[in-house]
């Protein structure tokens, strides 16, 4: 039987490959990306790690069973001590303090990302948390596998470090779980739930390609008096 | 002793003066608006008063005691039947069937302003609620009061109902009991806490102005590929 | 096709019929209960009815569509001011002053009989709250709609206007919206989630007996110290 | 300044105090406690820590900043891993098999504690979060400090393992942890929010009591039909 995640491939692969044309993307890829936007960036992410964090947490909370508690519970502290900790030390190779990455004020377009994805994992089911978490993680090892393969990619070693992590094993399988728990919480689902499930997974896939401009642009909140 | 309203007001009139500058409102105060624009605002405002009722569906549920929960009730109620009523007969007179408006699809700031709401809505106690609730109500009533204060305004005989609408007396009861809200829920609360919710009324302020620019610019959603 | 309500029917049916054997509704049907017993009642159920509206505030919060949230608002209003209007006045019959209503200390069965509700309604998706709805409305009903057709019941004036309300047009009206409603967000759900919403109203129906019991035994908390 | 948890304590001692006398807490401290007794204590108390664990995750959800979401998040962890681990170990040397605890109906009691917990965590802020664990983790410490230096106690290797686990160093940790976390979330707070939250550890308290009750007793549900 076709797994729902295949029909949503399907649906955002071509959003997803338009990641690859963006300049940011491209600047990882040859190792031109100026570093002041990589941090913007990384400082960007910090906070939104944070919030997706907190996402694993309200899919605990809502678990249907022990099993399905314990699987947000890992990939709670995965993100919290691995995929936070790489942050940090990142943060540090470029400069950039413990203090200032928690400082950071979050931009428009992250503030927009993250309040999207929490709010459709409250209102709802468990089934929302999946979907609103299952962009991000898939996207990155979309793209790291990509950059991972391309000749002359790597060129910074900055960016080598960036993209093996993503398309590390340890990553993949992060990807795969997160997979998996989308497969299982939509099994006997109407069309009618799956079609709302799967504008979740296409607007996080907008706003993917939005926080991929922010970072390239440098952006904060755009808005005349503040 | 000073209300903490007062504080916010201060905080924020800053940012809503801008709107009185911006081209939309602008538009409305002398009959210019192009009709699309103004039609594109209802629609998009039509989905945010939907989610705007919502808020104040969880502020019922949050409410600490009886006759805060019937605040909320008759808010909600007010915002389903009088205010979203309004719209569908506005809609009406500008050619848009209420199929039309119920079928909209939220646009990329629509999006983010109310999941904004209603996770800050959702992730906090009954004192976030309100504190998400009171930038729109406060700001159209003072931007109706602005304008209808303004000679030469009131050309276009539907711009002058909507003028009209948001500077009412009933209109501005509706803000009152808003504020008044905000202050009963804040009594006795740390700086903390208020810095946390003066944040929450900055950000919804910083909203209302996207949402202007949204209208003007006829914006869906900013991306390459849908 | 088979109704999901039919099937919740067949199951809770039997607990339904052990309340008409209980000796509080025994007591409604001859006039011979205790008045000390009913206003306990009475009071315990106006607290109970302050959660019952919260439970429609929840419904409304996580409706999926503007009619559903509609129709929450609109049950939620008839709880708020029909209902709970109705315990006043009778309250009044029987004595008991608003202040008293609104002081009761929610009794160990109230208190967990709300909990359990409100957890399932706030933990699961939109379908939980009105599974959690259902018993209390329903049942009461069926008890109006059984005792309004026995000889020489009502003999006893409050008790018949009781038996009256719950058998009444309005309130059976109100019960089929419920139904309705239960029926409308269970269409196309797995046998695994139709289980949950199940256990949800077995739980609810085991509830409803709890607080005819404490009733009757002037029940408040059962422990050694307070 | 003398700290909110000294207040609780003041409070609720008196209900902790009434546990040292009763029956199942006297068999464990002279090992008279009848092992089937203290089975269903063992399975209920599985069912128990599953939900007990959900309310680390809403804390985590709602948690105010990043500290308070590891703090949880470890909390989370230990009760789900050493806790449970603990748990499945001890059953097993009772004869009980991983199955035969997850396969375990919550009694009555089980339903309403948990659902009391998990309901004041939802609807309001993280200061309910930490007030609904409190009681459990802080007063099994206290049974188990207790228990520790009687005379005569620990005759029972099963009862003397269970003493020692909740009167061992890491637990009065885990009990520190959440104190600290009580008084953290608390300070500056309004004295109308503080009863609040004195409630909240005073219905707990009254739970506990139930609690062992149910085990003493062996109770299920208390319905004539089921």
């Amino acid at each position: 039987m076709a797994k729902f995640t295949d029909r949503l491939y399907e649906r955002v692969e071509p959003i997803w490959a338009s990641y690859m044309e963006h300049p940011f993307i491209k600047g990882l890829e040859d190792g031109s990306l100026d570093e002041e936007k990589f941090k913007h960036w990384l400082k960007q992410d910090y906070i939104y790690l944070i919030e997706y964090a907190r996402l694993f947490a309200i899919g605990a909370a809502k678990a249907t069973d022990l099993n399905m508690m314990s699987t947000y519970a890992s990939l709670m502290d995965g993100t919290l001590n691995t995929e936070m900790n790489l942050h940090r030390d990142y943060a540090q190779k470029f400069g950039i303090s413990e203090t200032e990455l928690e400082q950071t004020e979050p931009a428009e377009v992250t503030t927009a990302y993250t309040s999207y994805m929490l709010n459709m994992a409250q209102i709802g089911g468990v089934e929302n948390v999946i979907a609103a978490i299952l962009t991000c993680t898939w996207s990155y090892n979309y793209i790291g596998l990509n950059l991972a393969e391309k000749e002359g990619a790597k060129e910074h070693a900055g960016y080598r470090e960036w993209i093996e992590m993503y398309a590390s094993d340890d990553f993949t399988q992060f990807k795969k779980d997160c997979v998996d728990l989308m497969n299982a919480v939509t099994e006997g689902r109407s069309e009618q739930d799956l079609q709302r499930l799967e504008d979740i997974v296409v607007k996080t896939s907008y706003y993917e390609y939005k926080f991929w401009d922010m970072a390239e642009n440098l952006e904060t909140w755009d808005v005349p008096v503040k």
